[in-house]
């Protein structure tokens, strides 16, 4: 028999294009000879759909798609991810559903148990929990339909403090005892650089644990901060990955499940190293921010430092280097290497550049503020005026032009608080707020592996922000090995603090760090959304309160 | 039996503080001769911990804390909130408890059933639901110990797609067959004006219900955006609300269980007025802000308008006049009365004023860009360059003189998007953000009581942004009564668009603003937090994608 795997990049209530996008794949299966084709989970709505299954009609929205969908599927059988009504007196309102389409119908629903809800997911706050189970029969086939977690009951977090089971049922083992032959797992799972082992391990394991061939199908594409990989997989029931679909790429592919469960595939094992996998992931999460909120054109202010470089060569591979500009705003503070080497990696990259000093508008700020300030040293304050001159400069660009301003702050210094809320914190996204000043380094490399884009001072010179003279970040902080080292702990792992020293760190920074990171809660609360690529970012996925004393 | 109810205000976090709390109400209540006195949900570790609950030294310093609270409970008996690691082999990691503690021990558990996940609640993100129930024998009374949302199972929710039993079990079902004589409940409900009446129905309901008394603790202050009314109330058996707790006060109330029970005390039903509620409210959540976050002074931009005049007034009364300051930030398109109004209002309160024209950055700003600009018609860019110009100015005093930016922007703008990120929209917390412009009037009519306080000329002028000649509101927007119906349809009662318009709106105006507020939600994303007095706030409580066609 053979099915398709179709790995497709959704957009959260484009009802029309998610439609079109499953009934073209619908009919690519069905030439291909393929007697089903499976999507992702939510395919129909787009995922995360959030608040708006709050709204009836976007639910109805859902299942009026669905009915259409169904329509296409003639001679083939399709499984498509959607929210469902919950038609019980009681629990939540709807389900997220797995439905088996075929000619015009509905032919079979499952719905999901396990409801992901930490991190960035919030499943139980739309969705009643499936608590019976039942496999579906295709032809001699009977296959356990699940949806993403319901195939996790038994991960490993990086916080150790998680249960290594956190849910009471094991919907596999419910299943399992109906003899399936097959499982099917919709899933769609953003992208974390930690998490691609263990996200084919669960696979593995599970084919291995019940000795069946499992399908995965994830999706593509960028929502928002969530950037999902793709890299669907079927595993044989020796859990080896007889199909590995490219990472962050759309991709149908068919295959003959009979040639998957007598182990006839070669085995393959084919993964991009880390790093690239991190560059694709953010290079995909600028293109579909800009493509599914209908925008062309960015704006960066290129500072001559190593972030907005990196930031600057993603938007020109991302959104073509004709769609992104950049503006210098010098001060009577910059060094002059940080202008040339800004101009140069501009040119580098053929993307247009403006040099617009901001020595005007600082005078004038000072001159306004003389005679409130008078007599009181400079400090900080003079600082942060640059900083959001910078950003009204930059803000004003995007409003006359209609450029969207990329955000460069890396996760280094938005975790502790190196940075000026409504100066270099703006944005409309943020682009590497989830990668560590240490990896924003490797991802520089990355770029000038063939040829030198990246001119090298940029990358070996000591990290400045320029907003008084001789200024270093080391100045601030700790060297980035030791604070990224600390904040990887302490934010990805959730280590206490006393495990962190006792890993061999200095007490007095590790203390220092930690309380800068808690301290600053109320800058990051107003920071653009961040585009993930780690198991823990700063946004909807960690959740601190501001009013803490902790 | 004397029972003693402690309504109180705590720190998320801070644990010396609410140890402190505690104790020293069990001392008060032992000396009013009680034998129980009750707290309120998670009064040990502050509510909403949220992700700090991810940190097992967290969850540790709340289990030393109630060690050192049982040591305490000598000859008296307390109740408190704490959450408690799960020991299962399988579930989350916490159990959301109320401790009864005796003679230095806990001498019984009772744990939370039905976990609030939806709008600002996300409790299953951390804490494993109770499935077995067991009462409490206290003497010779037998105690249903109930912890908030355990008694919400047949909950009415505003949005009609929610279903009536958002959940599949009754805790007070199952504790009722074990013939209880009393009901506690100890909750942590925050404040929402259409709210109070549908939870005093709530305990008066179960009451009647199971023909028992109710006895209700809540607590008081705020955290962040949450503000948490008290008015904890003690039901008779027949529904009678034998005891009412003030709104927003601490306040510990001993009495006399064997009164209740026989109907001895007159029943209450003191409420004051919605708009004084509501005013209340923003008082607790910008005094306990500042005091949480140890702060002690505020900043205000001072438009000459009724959203800066109210926060003004709001700030003042909660923080003490002495420690707002405002600026005045005239262009050359202010009208003359908005300085002369805002003079005297800031005179009325005593209330430090500075003026600081704001016309030399602006010049700088556009001589600065007058060469990339050149020929381009002035549009939204130049008003949007004054608002950040403003911001820059009041986060200058801010970081100068350490005072905090209160943002002034009311709900009815953020949800249009009518403001500038950055600009106006920038602050460490919004006052008005969840307060529609309708009832912003209604605050300052309030205000206005008994004498003139805010000018009369503030309340009655056109609305104006004031950023170009003549602009008024009413250019951009519809009459702030009909888009403020629209508004509260929408959002809280999230009514399809087919509903509102069927409701009497017209078909142009309804769509146009549903569209603004959709397409919104970028600016609102990089919000500060909102001081939330409805039942839909912006922020925690409203999720909804960015990258959405919806």
């Amino acid at each position: 028999m053979k099915i398709s795997i179709a790995q497709l990049n959704y957009h959260i209530g484009n009802f029309e294009k998610n439609r079109e996008l499953i009934c073209s794949a619908i009919s690519k299966a069905k030439n291909e000879g393929s007697e089903l084709v499976i999507f992702s989970e939510l395919s129909v709505s787009g995922y995360p759909p959030l608040d708006l299954l709050d709204h009836s009609d976007f639910v109805r929205k859902c299942q009026e798609t669905v009915g259409e969908i169904a329509k296409e599927c003639r001679g083939i059988m399709a499984i498509v991810g959607s929210p469902i009504p919950n038609n019980n007196r009681e629990g939540k309102k709807l389900f997220n559903s797995a439905l088996v389409l075929s000619e015009g119908k509905i032919i079979f629903t499952s719905r999901k148990s396990l409801l992901p809800t930490y991190d960035i997911f919030d499943e139980y706050r739309y969705f009643e929990p499936e608590r019976s189970f039942s496999v579906f029969n295709f032809g001699q086939f009977r296959i356990a339909l699940t949806i993403c977690e319901d195939l996790w009951d038994e991960q490993q977090f990086e916080n150790e403090f998680e249960k290594s089971r956190l849910y009471t049922v094991s919907p596999m083992d419910e299943l399992a005892v109906q003899s399936p032959d097959l499982v099917i797992n919709i899933s769609a799972s953003p992208f974390s650089y930690s998490r691609i082992e263990t996200r084919n391990n669960i696979f593995i394991n599970k084919a291995k644990k019940y000795h069946l061939p499992v399908i995965d199908v994830n999706q593509t594409g960028a929502n928002t901060e969530l950037i999902f990989h793709g890299a669907s997989v079927v595993v044989t029931p020796e859990g080896e990955i007889a199909e590995q679909l490219p990472f962050f790429e759309e991709c149908i592919r068919t295959f003959v499940l009979e040639d998957v469960i007598s182990g006839k595939n070669k085995p393959v094992s084919a993964r991009p190293a880390e790093i690239e996998l991190i560059y694709k992931a953010l290079k995909t999460g600028i293109r579909d921010y800009f493509v599914k909120m209908n925008f062309r054109k960015a704006v960066i202010g290129l500072s001559g430092g190593i972030d907005s470089a990196v930031c600057l060569c993603l938007a020109a591979t991302a959104l073509g280097n004709e769609n992104v500009s950049v503006l210098l705003l010098p001060s009577r503070f910059s060094s002059e290497h940080s202008v040339t080497d800004a101009v140069r990696l501009a040119e580098n990259l053929d993307v247009k550049h403006e040099i617009i000093s901001i020595e005007k508008p600082f005078t004038a700020f000072e001159e306004s503020l003389s005679l409130l300030f008078s007599g009181l040293p400079s400090d900080v304050t003079e600082e942060n005026i640059q900083a959001r001159i910078r950003a009204t400069m930059l803000m004003a660009y995007s409003n006359k032009f209609g450029h969207i301003l990329l955000n460069t702050s890396n996760k280094s210094e938005a975790a502790v608080g190196y940075g000026t809320l409504y100066g270099d914190m703006a944005g409309g996204l943020s682009v590497i707020g989830d990668v560590y000043k240490t990896d924003v380094y490797r991802l520089a490399e990355f770029i000038n592996r063939d040829s030198e884009v990246i001119p090298r001072n940029i990358i070996t010179k000591a990290p400045s922000a320029e907003l008084r003279p001789g200024q270093f970040d080391t100045d601030s902080l700790p060297d980035y090995n030791i604070l990224d080292s600390i904040l990887h702990l302490y934010i990805e792992l959730q280590k206490p603090v006393s495990e962190i020293i006792a890993s061999g760190l200095d007490k007095e920074v590790v203390r220092r760090v930690i309380k800068m990171i808690n301290s600053n809660e109320y800058k990051r609360y107003q920071a653009p959304p961040i585009l993930r690529i780690s198991s823990k970012a700063f946004g909807a996925g960690r959740r601190m309160p501001l009013v803490a004393k902790y």
